[in-house]
Order: C-alpha cells, then sequence, then structure tokens
C-alpha cells in the first residue's frame, strides 16, 4: 500500500468512527433517564466501543497482518510489525460535557516507532495529520500546513495539562508544578487538542502524566512532523505513555527536561 | 422595538463581531514574531478591540439611549433603563491556545437586571440564546431548544469550573474543595461553554469566583431560560459578578449553596 493510499486509508477510518460517534454527542440534549424510560445511558462508553469496533474491522479487513491496541477492546498481534493504536474518544469529561474538544486518535506504529498519526475532530470536521516529517490540518475553513513556533525560554511558554491532579501527590506534582510556576501561562483541560494545538504554534508546552499507549501514539507524528518533540520525562521515547512532555521548540523542550528532572 | 426585531439586531451583532475576531483566531499558524518583522503581536487583545468598536458602534447607532458596559472599553450611560453588557471574547486562554471554546457574550439588562442573552462561537457557528423563559441553540446541525437536567443529587453531578486557581486561597478555595469533593466529576477549563453546556443538560453546576459583570450577565437568561438557576454563592443576584454559581436544577444549587455557605 502506497503512502496516498494509507493516507486514503486513514481518511476512512475517520470517516467511519466519526459516523459512529456523533451520534452519541450531545446526546442528552433535552433528555433525561426519565424521558429515555429510567435506563441508564452511558454515551461516551458506547460512542467509545461503536467506533472501536468499527475501526477494528475495518482493520483487520484491508491489513490482516496487522497488530491492534485499542482502548475498548485491549490489544491482538502487538508483535506485529505494524500496529494500529486507537483511542476513539480521547477527552472523555470534554465529551461527556458537551465541549467539542475531544478527539479520535489513529496511530499506526511500525517496530515499536510511531509513524503514521491522525486526530479526528468529528463534530468540527478537523483532521490533524503528521508522519513525523511533515505535519497538517484540514479543515472546512481550508488546509495548512502545521509549524510548531519557536519559543526557547520557559518564561514565555504557554504550557497546556489535561488536567493538574493527574499527577501523583509528591515529587511528580512538585515537578509540574514547578515547571507551572516558571511560563508564562498555563492551561487546563485540552486533552488531545493541546498536542494539536502545540504543532500548530499556538501552545508551547504540554506536560502530563499516567498516559497510556493509545493515548499519544497517534500524536508523536503530528508534532514531530510539526518540528516538535515528544518524549518521556527521562527524555525516552513517549510511545510508551506515562509521564510525556511535548514541546514545539527543541531547546525549550530541553529547559523543561531540566526542571522536571532535578 | 419587538422581540422578533430584538433578536435580529442580536444576531447583526453577533454576525458583526465573529467577522471582526475570526481573521485573528488560530493566526499563529504557521507565523512567528520574525515572520512578521519581529513586531510583538497579540492577537486576542486585538480581536477583543475590534470587536467591541463594531458592537458599540451599532448600539449607539440603534439605541442612542441604551448604555454600555464593556470588557476593553469600559461603561457609557450605565444608569439607563437598558444597559448592554459585552464581553467579545469570554476564554482569553482558550483563544489563545487555539481552542474553540470562547464565546462573545452579549446580554441585555433591564433595569439591573438580565433579560436577553447570546453566547456566540463564530468558529462553530454556534449561538445559544435566552430570554429567561426559553433558551434554544441555534448550529449548522439544527435547533435545539434547550432544557437543564434533572440533578438533585451533588454525587450524581458533574461540575465545571475554569480554572481552580482563580479561588482566593482560604475559605473561597477551601469551599470550592469542599464542593468538589462531593461531585461525580469535575471538569476546568470551559470558559463561557460551561453555562450553555449546564443549559443544554449536559453539566450540572458550574462555580466560579473573581467574574465580572460583562463575565455573566449574557449567560444568565440562557440558563434561566433553560430552567436552571444562577446566583451568587450567598443565595442572591449574579449579575454583578464575583462568586458565582450556576445549577441546572434547583435542588441542586440548594445542596450546593449549603456546601458553600458552611
Amino acid at each position: 500500500m502506497s503512502v496516498v493510499e494509507l493516507g486514503r486509508f486513514m481518511d476512512d477510518l475517520a470517516d467511519a468512527s466519526g459516523k459512529a460517534i456523533l451520534p452519541f454527542f450531545r446526546a442528552q440534549f433535552g433528555l433525561d433517564d426519565k424521558a429515555r424510560g429510567g435506563a441508564p445511558f452511558d454515551p461516551v462508553t458506547e460512542a467509545d466501543r461503536a467506533a472501536e469496533v468499527v475501526l477494528r474491522a475495518m482493520i483487520g479487513q484491508t491489513f490482516p497482518g496487522h497488530g491492534i491496541l485499542g482502548e475498548e477492546f485491549g490489544s491482538e498481534r502487538t508483535d506485529a510489525e505494524c500496529v494500529w493504536v486507537l483511542d476513539p474518544i480521547d477527552g472523555t469529561r470534554a465529551f461527556i460535557g458537551g465541549l467539542p474538544t475531544w478527539g479520535t486518535l489513529i496511530g499506526l506504529s511500525r517496530n515499536g516507532v510511531p509513524v503514521r498519526g491522525m486526530m479526528h475532530q468529528p463534530y468540527l470536521a478537523e483532521r490533524f495529520t503528521g508522519d513525523g516529517r511533515s505535519a497538517r490540518l484540514r479543515a472546512p475553513s481550508g488546509e495548512r500546513t502545521l509549524r510548531t513556533r519557536r519559543c526557547a525560554d520557559l518564561a514565555q511558554a504557554i504550557l497546556a495539562t489535561t488536567d493538574p491532579r493527574l499527577f501523583a501527590a509528591g515529587a511528580e506534582a512538585e515537578r509540574f508544578r514547578s515547571l507551572e510556576g516558571q511560563v508564562r501561562m498555563s492551561r487546563y483541560g485540552a486533552d488531545c487538542y493541546a498536542y494539536c494545538m502545540l504543532a500548530a504554534g499556538q501552545i508551547d508546552l504540554v506536560v502530563e502524566a499516567g498516559l497510556k499507549p493509545y493515548d499519544i501514539v497517534a500524536l508523536i507524528p503530528i508534532v514531530e512532523g510539526a518540528g516538535g518533540r515528544v518524549t518521556a520525562w527521562d527524555g525516552g521515547p513517549a510511545a510508551g505513555g506515562g509521564r510525556v512532555i511535548a514541546a514545539g521548540d527543541p531547546r525549550l523542550h530541553e529547559a523543561a527536561l531540566k526542571v522536571l528532572n532535578p
């Protein structure tokens, strides 16, 4: 399969998962449990599962030899050369709250290295894609190449993290707070959008902890394709999840690592 | 001016402010200061001002006797019977970060009571409006009546706040944390969208502090029009800003007030 065909296949995955998810987004508008006959309703789990079933079926049909690691249905053939890493709804709290800052993460690793990634926001019809060498955004307003911005100095940096409560009490939380105290501005609650906005040159630094591989694999080729750097806090590979730091400017990455590893 | 004409005028305000703001949103994509000849660039302030100038001109032309209270250019004739209360970009950090969860707030108070409100998100083309008796959302996906959902019990509630660091250290922060410890889930970073999602039945509780009148006046007729309640933490009117609590279910409002006023 050529690079172009692979891109089309990933677009098909985005189309299909978006169709599976969107009916559940903001589905509570005007409804409550009584209106639904008292049945409990967990739209994010239903949407997550419906989308992952579709994604797994399409991948299994097109690439029967590839492995799959997904949030909802675990892993299969993860010792294969090519492994798809899927999170149908990254940003569960945003989804539940009706906020359009969640996204569908579709990543492809080769021999353990993330080589292609897409973040798809079906409600906004925004697709961020990257292959480690370039990255772009396709949106209703047009198509743009993504480039991180220069920002070498922590004092000038805009930092994002999904939730400061995700850092374990003790050294992990203290190191994050120390870093947060040195930046120009920090913002909470962005989930996968934080990495895409870093790729777009709007945000300089994303620092998180407790990530799973499916939270980050798809985002690495986007950030790196835009000129940024993504590693674990210890400077090693980020594809395994855990404590992750992404920076738009390699000099900022270095400065932040020093604060996180005192 | 009839109710219908007033609605049309508010739509005109939204159209014009959206046109003034959108060129600045994500304007940093692919740019840095060097690419701009080294000139400093503060898109959110520029967008805020451009939009407020347009809004003030339109209001002054159509309603020369009305007062105006705006974020950027202060107040004029606020002793008039009718006063427009404007925040062109509520959610500055979201705007700066490229996230589409900011909004333009356009409120109208009569004798100090908020009677009409709109939250307009021009990038998403979403308009939330309310008049205290009803509320609705117009979006590309269609038009919906907004109704808060029933949720009487703190243990079942979803809470949103823009940033937990906005609560003053001491009693204010402690009371918020006490409330946060009793809910099912809390989420940070939603700005004006939190109130609109509360009106839509996606979120149950919004608790904030340090608000200005222009942060809240436009949102009150939307939340109340959807069946919710918005007051200060002491149970008094919220239109003056400060410490604000909004709840979708009046029983939840009562339960939360007890925690905030021990």
